[in-house]
Order: C-alpha cells, then structure tokens, then sequence
C-alpha cells in the first residue's frame, strides 16, 4: 500500500484527472481559515471539482487540530449529504492534512481523501504516509488513524507566500530524508545555499519529489510503523524535547529547526556509538549552523530534556533512550538504546558545533 | 487479515493465554455498567490480567454509544498511561465492543484489543469482523473505523442472565449466516426448535462456532465491504426499515427480530426475481413465525418503509432499491436493483406468510 503522488504546478487539472478517474458522489473541500483566503480561489477557478465543492473551513493552528473540530467537520459532511463514495479534498498545511485525513478515515468507517499540501513541510512529511490526527488533552496526534490517501497533490506554487522561517522548517525534513537516503542525496541537499530562496520555484519540483520519494519507499515497506518506518524518526527524539523545552520556556520555534538540530545531535551519538564518518558530520552541522542557528538549550536544560525524552511514548525507560541513528549516509538503524551520559556528552559537542 | 477466534467456556484462562502472549504494557478493560457488575466480578477472579487491569465503565445503551463517550474513555487511557502496547479488553455487549474497538482503533493511531462478547447478538455479530464505530447526530455507526480485534473469546457462559428477547435476536443473525452457508446450515439451524432454551448451554459453543465461522470466512475475503462483504447485509435492508419505522412509532424491536423479518421478505423477493426455491421459502418463514411472530407493519406503512429504504447509506434513487438475494441458500448475490412494485408485492406475500 502506498500513495499516489502527483508532483505537478498544474494543480487545478491535476485534481480535475484525479476526480474524474475517481466519480466520487459529491466532492468536500477541507481548508483552514488562511488556505480559504490565500489559496481556495485561485484553485477554485482553476479546477472544476473544487469550483464545484462544498468548503469545510477550520479555524487556522495546531491549538484547533482538536476533536471538538472533527466533530463539526464530520456534522458539515452529515449536513451535506456526504456518503462513503464521496471525496475529501484537504488543502492545506500539516494540521488540514492530518485533521483532514483523520475526519474522512472515520466518516462511515471510511471516505477516500486527497492532500494538496500547501506548505513545504507538509509537502514533505505530513500529506504523505497516511498518518492521520488529532491532538488530545495536550498530547500531539494522540487520536488518529493509519489511512493513506487516495493521491497526494505536490506542487511548489503555495509556497510563495511562506514566510521564511517555514521554507526553512520545511527543508530540515529534506536534510532528514537526504540524511536517510545516502551521500549524494545528502551532498545535493547541502549544496542548496538557502533553500527558502528556491523552494517556491518550478525548478524545485525534482527536488521535492526526490525528497518525498525517499518518505514513501519507507512508509511503502512498513505503513503502520511496527519497525522500519521508525527512521523516519531521525533527529525527532532530541528535537522532540528541545521543542517542548521551547514551549515551555515561552519560546517556542518551528518544528523544522529543532528536527535540523535534532538531527545533529544524533550525528554526534551516530558516529560516537557506530562510526558516523566525522567529516560529513561536521559538515551536515555547519550546514544547520548557518541555516538555523544555535541550539536554544544550556547546560542546565539538559535534565529536563533527558525527562521529557523518557516520557516520549517510543520509550519505556529513563535510563535507557531509543533512538534512529546512522552508521554512514543512507545506513540507518532504528531503536538504538542510549545511556544519558552519552546523550549529554552528544549535547555539549552538539552545540559546541552549532556554535 | 482475520480474527483470531477462541471458542471456549474457561473465558479467564484464554484471556490470561492471550494476554500472556501478547505481552502488553497494561490492560485497560471497556464493560458498560451492566457488565461491569454482571460479567466482571468472575472474570476478574477467573483472570489474572482482567483482575489486574484498569477498568473503564461507559453507561449501558445505544444511546450512549457517542463520541462524548469515546472522549472519557480516551481520557482514562491518557490518564491511566496506556501506550501503543497496552491492550484494551472490550467486555460487553455490541455498543462495548464497537465503541471500546474504536477507541482502541483510533488511540495512538491504534492499539490491539480484544472483545469477549457477553450477549448471543455481539458473539455472532458485532465482536467479529472488526467493524468498529460510534452514532453520530442520531445516525447509527456514523463514526468508525475497520481495525481487526486481536482475538475475539467466544463463550456461551455470559448468555445465561439474557432476556429470552436477546436470545432470539442473537439467533436471527446466525439464521442469516446459516442461509448464506447452505442447505446443512440451514437444516442444522432450523432444527433448534427453541434457541433460547439452548444458547447458553457449553453444547451450543460448536454451533457458534460454525454460525461465526460462515462469517469470518465472508469478512476475510473482503474485510473493509468493498463487495463480497455486503452478502451479510442479508434481511437488513427490510430489517432497517421496519427497524427505524418501528422506533418512529415508539414500539421499538428487538435488531434480531427485524434482521428474521427482513430475511423472509429477502427471500421472498429472490423467490420472485431468481427462483429461490420455495419450499425452503416456506420452511424458513414458518420459523421465523413461530418465533418472532408477525411483521409489524401494515400496508398503511408501505410509503415510509420505502422512503426510508431509499435513505439508506447503501442507496442512491429511490426507484432501486439495492438488495443482498439468493437464488439458493449458500448461493448470495449482492448489489441487485429492486423495484418498489416488487417490494410492496413480497411485503405483501411475507406478511401474509407470517400470519
């Protein structure tokens, strides 16, 4: 089971194909309060499904991406007469995607859903795999299903409009599969200076799809991540908890950076624990150094990261923290223990490096 | 994919087997407040792993199969620290068993459980087959998903305290089943001359078992109803009509019942449009009479049992009416277009016949 992806700037016939070989019973527009403004009406006239749809619109934020708007997105389906061959069309960033997906997998036990992604990091990560969530009582994507989408819909053509800290976020998860995939992957992911300059190109297609494909031979291999989809999780375990230490402390950063710095951090253990080769480690850090910045954490953060890493739902045990790491570019091993010692060890060169 | 079935009547030593095997990080089990304090205190005695769980108690009754329901019992997974490997153990009835599967299905993206059924109904029905779901704004399974138990724990031990009522709707859907089987199954079923007398007795585990076992071949060919799956919809389209008519009317029945009603008027049409014998016909409506009595409906009702027909999910023009037939039994065909005319006339045979 894998996606279907269409990598595409025509966005509008892409979804007008994709609706005519599907007939669905009626199609249903899931978008945020900003896609509706900044990109519903230009697809509106550009695509005659969508010209033609009902439009369901959440309030934009992570803090809507709740039940409470699932269950009045699933009443504006009853409303609207939606049945389990209708279509679900969710335009927007990774809280539409996810919440988008989640309201079609359960609506009828089922309806097939499209993702058109309208930033880069849902482009790349979210809209593809088939994960979909809600959040609950506080904890992120803690309801939620396992349902791929009949098609994804990939384009640069949104991301124009993105301010530049969320092309960057975006990118962290094209350094990860880059990382993921192997050396020259990686070396083309960091020969791009400053991709928020580029992202929004036509030219920058290929490169999406190449990043997006590393995603989906994984996700194809072990869709309900009972083992190696779990390298997806590379750089996730740190970032994680640098990124609720950054909620905490009223400080919060985009979920990209502390993925990038994440990632780093697990370089650092990569190459004390299995020979990660120091020359690309040191290399990929500078690269992260320059695009993202320090790594908001001193010292006297490391005890509450070490916690808020033991509590992450992948872990049973403080003494002992799970990660992905790499013995080389493209050679991931998943569930790999690290004592807390090492991990503190990892931090201090870490950010010793990110400077 | 399929269930794993257990037929046995020592239910606390084939959970503990079960448990022991799957290992869990904590069982969180879903009763109703009828099982809790009927079926629970021996369990929890006769298991080790129920004794030791955390017990999750929703009010008993369709009413309150909701999401604000499954809301609380997410809220005691997240406060009782379930994970991904925790196990939900669903002990009740079918509102138990589909609403604790959906929880299950959905908390985490998904975590196993099992259902040990305690009415005749929910052990020949809802508890295989992994149709989970909730109502939704007064619309029945409105909310769901298809995630396969882990084991469903077959006994006849629970069904000792039933109504005689519940009895005999548990055994319209193993009618149903024995129709679909063939011309043993039906001879086999149409012996038992009182099922009610009979079902909670150790000697009726085999007759489950075979009655279910019709089942799982069905949803194992076909798990998510993209077609072969639609044959158990058998005596429902009727079934539902009169069902929904019988509640408008405030004289609401017993499911079972309408499922018998309804496979008499199925029968009837297929005797019509494709030569079901009718001897067999007749046979099989003398039962239903002598046990469930007469269809409540007068040819005053016609129009709205047809309205509502026409509403039905599966449906799309009121002028075919889609029906699962059988030109014999053990021979269903599924997605035939019936004409109202012809409805009206088996409705008119079938009342007739049963008296």
């Amino acid at each position: 089971m894998s996606d279907s992806l269409v990598f595409t700037n025509a966005v509008g016939e892409a979804i007008d194909a994709l609706v005519a070989d599907m007939n669905p019973a009626g199609v249903f527009v899931v978008a945020d309060t900003n896609t509706a403004s900044l990109c519903l009406p230009q697809l509106r006239s550009a695509s005659e499904a969508i010209g033609g749809s009902s439009v369901l619109v959440a309030e934009a934020g992570e803090e809507h991406k709740t039940i409470d708007t699932a269950v009045r997105l699933w009443r504006s389906l009853v409303v609207g007469g939606a049945t389990r061959r209708s279509l679900v069309v969710n335009v927007g960033g990774g809280v539409v995607t996810d919440m988008g997906g989640f309201v079609a997998a359960t609506f009828k036990r089922g309806m097939p859903y499209i993702n058109v992604p309208t930033t880069l990091l849902a482009a790349v990560d979210a809209s593809v795999g088939g994960k979909t969530a809600v959040n609950f009582e506080g904890l992120k994507n803690e309801i939620g299903s396992f349902a791929m989408p009949a098609a994804t819909v990939l384009s640069t053509r949104f991301f124009a409009t993105l301010p530049r800290e969320q092309m960057l976020s975006g990118y962290a998860e094209m350094l990860k599969h880059a990382l993921l995939s192997g050396p020259e992957a990686l070396g083309r992911a960091l020969a791009i200076d400053d991709p928020a300059e580029v992202a929004a190109l036509d030219a920058f297609l290929p490169v999406l799809r190449e990043s997006v494909a590393v995603k989906q031979r994984i996700v194809a291999a072990d869709p309900t991540e009972k083992g190696l989809r779990k390298v997806l999780n590379l750089g996730h375990t740190v970032g994680h908890a640098v990124e609720a230490l950054s909620i905490e402390n009223g400080r919060a950063v985009p979920h990209g950076y502390v993925v990038a710095w994440g990632c780093v951090v697990a370089l650092v253990i990569s190459h004390m624990e299995l020979g990660f080769p120091s020359d690309v480690l040191h290399r990929f850090a500078m690269y992260v150094r320059d695009n993202y910045g320090a790594l908001p954490a001193s010292c006297d953060d490391y005890p509450e990261l070490l916690r808020i890493m033991s509590h992450d739902k992948k872990n049973s045990s403080p003494d002992s923290i799970v990660f992905t790491l790499l013995s080389a570019p493209g050679a991931p091993v998943y569930g790999h223990t690290v004592t807390p010692a090492v991990i503190t060890v990892a931090l201090d060169i870490a950010r010793d490096m990110l400077g």
